[in-house]
């Protein structure tokens, strides 16, 4: 089965999928530390062995950021991260000045085992929230993670960054470029609306393609607002979120900008970085469904404002959880999420079955709207009065595996 | 027991609790027209026969408002509204101009049997959204509700606009003011978190006190803010909301602007709206627990933000469900709520235990928390950097009955 598995993702162009391996001059590892109770790996590295590797990250904006976000955020070379240490199991957040040590230690140890500048280290922790980092573990196992560095070394370390992701998030892909080939592979965490205690979305992502730090940075932000910046993990930011592209370069081709190279290389990442997304709202064994809505209308802001209130509704996704086709759920959300006393004149189409035309209900095919949100993925489409602008949001169902999972498992 | 239950609800002074019945010049009935596939009551009549009454309504605020909000906002003088006509089992939202011609029969019909204006007529509409109200049931209903209007109906028409409500909600209260006795009664609707399709909130409040219309919105419009406002209801702002106070005068006594009976009458009134709005979080036989957020700080907006993120995470109401005493759920969701790149120096206590200090853990009593949590009403208060500024929220708990009511049952 192809890793595009969703219609919301365009296959891309000029692109195959590999039964795995990093790019060239990568290498990485994942073992276990002794963080995680169950010894199950819980430390990753990743380095890149180029000394002209470029790099681009994204940090999410929470005011309670994770030691390791702020040192990130504060002391590392984010244009040029050569190795990236994560832990799980703790998400070194709420630990005041010893959280930020521990990270800083922990970046020391790094740059150390795999001989480079602190300042070209990056440095992630998921987990629980307000507890101490075990530092001796930790460094422990930064030194075994070293020793484990290997070509073929992804999977361990995606092992490695999961907490309670069910799924596997990873790819390993290989671009037709004009000059050549090169390849992208990506790994990632994050369960949407299962554990979201531990919802924190990781995602890194490598290439040997040469770009430069402009270009980097560019094709990231691109790609998370189309993939990451779309999802309701129960509308949380979490403290954590850590989105990193490092390039090798060691491929010897490089994509240049504005470059036809470049929009195949984009729409590469593009592709995956969106099914990753997608991996991470279907996440776990109790979520049935995925929903997409798409929003457009005159103002952008208003279009985003309804997408995200959709994606968030708790009775949507509830909605969605039991194939309920109750359309009054998604003109509730819209309509309260752009408050006024004009009547709202929407259009309202769950997989193109128009229900709802100028703010009032219109007569359909009952018996095909309740086949088709029965489908693993239902996508709702809004339409505001005007055009110009558009949004699209991605959610999870709300069933009763995340009342059980956030409820019941006493954390 | 006390209607007044909650211990964030004070007993309001000079005020007795009565059996029932409705304060002097008012007249209720609650019948069953055939809305309700059930055959249970679901058209309410309420009528001030004092031509001298006043009122003042509050409505949502969503741009898909009902039909009937809609007319009453367009013609109804709701500075003089003498009755209350209210179905449930059909919200007559998103119905177009035959909803707003269904609300003008509707509106027509309660005028002509209570012998009023048709201007001085409220209608209200709770239940499904996108259906065409079967109006000749409703208009055989109008005449029978006029034929049963009684001083003692109101449990009938408190009957009569439930839903899906499993707890009553209604009050009847006696306040010693210094010219005399006067009488308060409140009946309300809504179940937050537990059936949201339906989840509109009404609430109807008489009094035989006299007041100015300036002077009964004035106090309707705190009262609101102080518990309606408050209350997560799955963040969720439904098509129907309304609430309507009249003032019959019949009890000869006025409450005068910034009198002493003015702060006795107003102070009751509060604790009556403020337990009616507990009711509603607590409402449904899956809910276990009400939670409350409290949050003090510089800028109010940022204070509301906070109490509003809270109370709405679905992490912190599966938390609360399940008496998991997690705090990096608080902590995330209000540093979430404030995003920004320097970190955030809340405190966080739950239930009088600090877990959090200047944004970082601090060892606390952890069988002492569990326990707390466990109880029927959790509090939790945050404090943000600086004073002045305080907000606080109501909230229900997130269990699988929740699941099961919004998903399992199709609506």
């Amino acid at each position: 089965v192809s890793f595009f598995s969703s219609r919301w993702v365009s296959e891309p162009r000029c692109t195959v999928q590999l039964d795995g391996g990093l790019p060239a001059g990568f290498r990485a590892a994942g073992v276990g530390c002794g963080i995680k109770p169950s010894g199950h790996r819980d430390l990753g590295l990743i380095v890149s062995d180029s000394p002209q590797t470029t790099s681009a990250a994204r940090f999410g904006r929470s005011s309670g950021a994770s030691a390791p976000v702020l040192l990130n955020r504060r002391s590392a070379e984010l244009q040029g991260l050569r190795a990236v240490l994560v832990n799980s199991g703790n998400a070194n957040a709420a630990t005041g000045r010893r959280g930020l040590e521990d990270a800083a230690a922990m970046r020391s140890g790094a740059a150390f085992v795999c001989g480079v500048p602190e300042s070209a280290v990056a440095v992630a922790s998921t987990g629980v929230i307000g507890v101490p980092l075990p530092m001796d573990r930790v460094t422990d196992g930064t030194v075994a993670a070293g020793r484990e560095l290997r070509r073929d070394g992804e999977l361990d370390f995606a092992e490695a960054i999961r907490t309670t992701d069910r799924l596997p998030k990873h790819v390993s892909l290989q671009i037709e470029l004009s000059q050549g080939a090169v390849r992208l592979s990506v790994q990632g965490k994050g369960a949407g609306m299962i554990s979201p205690q531990f919802a924190t979305l990781l995602v890194f992502v490598q290439t040997d393609a040469a770009l430069s730090p402009a270009e980097a940075d560019l094709l990231l932000s691109v790609c998370v607002k189309r993939s990451f910046n779309r999802v309701s993990v129960d509308g949380q930011l979490s403290t954590s979120d850590t989105v990193i592209l490092q390039c090798s370069g060691a491929s010897g081709v490089s994509v240049e900008p504005e470059s036809d190279d470049e929009r195949i290389f984009g729409e590469a990442m593009d592709a995956a970085l969106r099914q990753i997304a997608l991996l991470v709202a279907r996440d776990g064994e109790g979520a049935r469904r995925v929903g997409r809505v798409h929003v457009s209308g005159e103002d952008q802001a208003s279009c985003e404002r309804v997408a995200r209130a959709v994606g968030d509704s708790p009775l949507v996704k509830t909605a969605l959880y039991g194939a309920d086709p109750n359309w009054g759920r998604i003109y509730q959300a819209a309509t309260a999420a752009l408050p006024g006393l004009a009547p709202l004149e929407l259009e309202i189409a769950i997989e193109g079955i128009t229900v709802c035309e100028a703010g009032s209900f219109v007569t359909h095919d009952e018996a095909a709207l309740r086949e088709a949100v029965k489908r693993p993925e239902v996508e709702y489409q809004i339409r505001l009065p005007g055009q110009g602008a558009e949004a699209e949001r991605f959610f999870s169902d709300l069933g009763h595996e995340y009342v059980t999972l956030n409820a019941e498992y006493t954390t």
